[in-house]
């Protein structure tokens, strides 16, 4: 039993906590800092926060966050069309988009299949990427999944999905990192390089 | 350069990362986790942060945060008023106080001098805890503060504002910590557990 001397910080203390890798211990801390706070900023804050969840929208196109109905990327028409790169959030749009090499559009799954976590193909917005492949304007769609067995388990049920389409499939590169020590490679990456090795001249980076 | 979908997502990550310990890849993650969680959850995470710092009250007697005017430690006729246990902030009240072994009454200090961040003596309360130990009620001062070189600091500053007083100044006892394997206990920790060392039959629990 912890002795909150509050009310009001023991609820703080609650709510903070459930946040992800954020503990009891952890959730006193940042409530104190709060509480150091000039109270202007710590309004500005939880209201950001609100506002955040309750003003959000999302293109109806590639579920991504977005400001108006279609996102910025969706209504660029300098931008591949054909091409679809589907991710688990949003978070990896960004990740992708940071790396400035691709130029096509998005599909945001909202999640993973992940049978551990009670998540279903249902849950996550695979129909959707279904009809807009089934439309035939589609050329190729690239698989940005994490290199895991829920990412794998995902992309082998979408292919299963998408193969009476047509649509060229592809998947991210699997090999050691750019600027890793071999040394310190997992075995099975190291392995799994070796197999998908690539002539050299393919491999300089254009 | 991050793209960020959405100026929503922006400010809210903006602020998340400002909390301690918290970096803008952390920030995004808790950002994405909040717009996944329902939107009343959210307003009740928002607006409690708002009211903990718009409407928390501190104890005119020994700054640590109440309901009242006078908390429920000072207050309390059953706590030995002649004791105070300085302490550098509300964590530590919490800690002392689940120890059980604390009957007195405190003082928050409300930080602990430390040049390096620029906190001097006049930052921090010592000037009421001083006021209290000269109205000669207070028979000892407890300097319950981290056994860090601030810390010690702190001490020593505060112990030679009250020397005039004449009230008993005492400091934790430092050692090895109670269920730690002794390997593992720092040299200069060891040492000193070493010089202090107790005669056996007073380092019993009783």
């Amino acid at each position: 039993m912890e002795h909150y001397p509050s009310r009001l910080l023991e609820e703080a203390v609650n709510e903070l906590s459930r946040l992800p890798g954020i503990g009891r211990r952890g959730a006193l801390r940042l409530a104190l800092h709060l509480l150091k706070q000039e109270s202007a900023d710590v309004e500005r804050f939880g209201n950001s926060i609100i506002r955040l969840r309750t003003q959000i929208n999302y293109c109806s196109c590639c579920h991504n966050i977005s400001e108006t109905e279609i996102c910025n990327i969706c209504s660029n028409p300098r931008r591949d069309a054909s091409q679809i790169c589907v991710v688990q959030d949003i978070r990896d749009v960004m990740a992708v988009e940071n790396t400035s090499q691709y130029n096509g559009l998005y599909h945001v799954l909202g999640g993973i299949i992940s049978p551990m976590d009670g998540i279903g193909p249902g849950q996550i917005k695979i129909e959707s990427l279904v009809e807009k492949v089934n439309t035939g304007k589609i050329s190729e769609v690239i698989m940005a999944l994490s290199a895991t067995m829920e990412g794998d388990t995902t992309v082998f049920y979408i292919s299963k999905k998408l193969r009476d389409s047509g649509v060229k499939i592809s998947i991210l590169a699997r090999g050691v990192a750019i600027g890793g020590e071999l040394e310190y490679a997992d075995e099975v990456t190291l392995g799994r390089s070796i197999i998908n090795r690539v002539p050299y001249e393919n491999a300089l980076v254009k």
